[in-house]
């Protein structure tokens, strides 16, 4: 039923959330396997499991996990929503992560009465926050196929693309974002050749979105994220296409931070830029990015490099892991809808839930 | 004579030519003695000596070395020419080397007539070579005294920069261009922040600039080449001032890759944009940038960090080192003349001889 493109990055196998380690790769391919839901925020922090989608369906199975641990103690829903708010707050700036622990904590709550004391029948709350979890991870599967399939029409048949960070099955359940639309099209005889932001400072674009483009055999070259404009420029790039961790409902977007330098030179210069992202990582309750809480992670990211020596040893260090990229700057948004344009239509009731009927 | 700020980067010293290793810092501060001329292209080659007035110093000391090694063969004009164009051909984009090395080359050419033969008087060349080379570097730590004087006015009594690569001591015989003006600056009394682009792939911000500034004690934060433009709309700059390799008539700059997306988001976000060069690094016969030659150079600095595991083995890799940041783009440019536009005066014969009457 998967695609030969998808991979297996988020899965529920033997009473345990499997991960594809993300640190690890390229030079490794190892699964965490978690049992426990603080280890699980501590992978959703290290960028072990990353890409919007991806932690939000994390974050879903997190919920069965946060179910299983409240045996240890007081079994009520005050804990529970505090336990999971938790895995909420492991990284602020994609809001799939909050839509999706929001929503299965939901389904699992109203499937399960609290007793008379306020308590919780936990195998059962942990029964229906798995099952909400698994439909969450087969719609994101879903979602990536609606997605692909809605942006293939924005790709020539022969041409070149350019990508920033990863947003291939690495950044999903196993489909894909932006880069999904990319394999899919590739993969189906489109000649494409990707332009591979290196992404700084976790190198998302040399490490991930290389890995996968070898993997599915599709022509790249990875280069600085500095040389992107440069490229727009002379490098003859039909689109960009990008993900993103969050979108307002004026369109105005973030993204991995590098994302707004590479929109300004697609303007300048005349190429379309896409986003391609599900309708869960859209916030419409937020009028514009002005709103959209940007991440400031750890300097060493940046001054060590992989856990090497400090290049620059007693300079502090600004890190925001996102920006926010205009709606003005942005061609269009590629959903599991279609492909869209400000004002958004709210998502149908039960969202998320992708266009079925399509290849 | 030298201002506090200044460094020795380039040096003639006991019958070698002393360069400041940039490739180890700021680890190791260490220099390599070199009394050849294939170990100088080496290090123009491997950054060892960079920043476009450095290299053109460095490559006026090598034509000392040449005519040193002249002794080991024939000793004729067309040979020196020969030798010597292979400095020049050492780095094709910035033009200072070129200008540097025609320069010395002419003058010392001048001094010595061949006798009947074509053959040379080698120890007269050596030494009027040496002698001209001791010139160009006396000179560029003038020219950079003058730019940091006429840059002076473009900076707030207290403010925020941001700067792209290296431009400081590093970057010259010692003074610096972009950095220079910030040095000198800062170190009168303006209260200053130094936003500093890290500069991939070879990390001249992270690594030198940064270097520099604590050095000078000037409060500064690194960040990945990708966060300028979020930091530019976000974090209050009052102008970005960076370096250049090359400049056309109509002001079309080259400089270290990363720069054209720098200038953009600048634009966007209406913070002036400052380009502070040397007049050596004007090339008034170029029309515009499209002349340009930009050096593509090899694959393994992105992907190989430090030498280190290659990050995506098997990927190709694009990695132009410099791109071109249109004139448009470009608020001002700071020469040794003063703050300049466009078209450009040539510069009185005997160019490069800094205003020596300032500060």
């Amino acid at each position: 039923m998967n695609e030969t493109w998808f991979l297996d990055t988020v899965r529920w196998q033997r009473g345990a959330l499997r991960l594809l380690d993300q640190t690890r790769l390229p030079e490794i391919e190892t699964y965490l396997e978690l049992t426990r839901v603080d280890p699980l925020i501590a992978a959703i922090r290290s960028l072990a499991v990353r890409g919007a989608p991806a932690i939000g369906v994390a974050g879903g199975f997190g919920v069965a996990l946060v179910a299983r641990e409240l045996r240890e103690g007081p079994s009520t829903v005050a804990r529970f929503q505090q336990e999971t708010d938790r895995l909420i707050a492991a990284r602020p700036t994609a809001v799939n992560l909050r839509w999706a622990v929001e929503r299965v904590r939901a389904i699992a709550l109203a499937a399960v009465a609290p007793d008379g004391a306020g308590r919780l029948d936990l195998e059962a709350l942990e029964a229906a926050a798995l099952a909400e979890a698994e439909r969450v991870l087969e719609e994101d599967l879903d979602l990536s196929r609606a997605m692909a399939r809605h942006g293939d029409p924005l790709l020539p048949e022969q041409g070149t693309v350019l990508t920033h960070c990863n947003t291939g099955g690495l950044a999903t359940a196993g489909g894909g974002t932006a880069l999904g639309v990319v394999l899919r099209a590739a993969t189906r005889g489109k000649q494409l050749f990707v332009h591979v932001d290196e992404t700084r400072p976790l190198l998302q674009g040399a490490r991930l979105t290389a890995w996968e483009l070898r993997r599915a055999g599709i022509d790249h070259a990875v280069n600085c994220d500095g040389a992107a404009a440069w490229l727009l420029k002379t490098a003859g790039i039909d689109a960009v296409l990008v993900g993103a961790d969050r979108i307002a409902a004026n369109g105005d977007t973030a993204n991995k931070i590098g994302t707004l330098a590479v929109a300004l030179a697609a303007q300048e210069f005349g190429v379309p830029f896409y986003v391609v992202a599900p309708r869960s990582s859209f916030d419409l309750g937020l009028p514009d990015g002005d709103q959209i809480p940007i991440e400031e992670r750890a300097g060493d990211e940046v001054v060590r490099f992989r856990g090497g020596a400090d290049l620059a040893p007693g300079s502090a260090v600004r890190n925001p892991a996102f920006d926010v990229t205009p709606a003005r700057l942005i061609s269009a948004w590629v959903t599991e809808l279609g492909v869209e344009h400000p004002p958004f239509r709210p998502s149908a009731p039960g969202g998320g839930r992708a266009d079925r009927t399509g290849s």
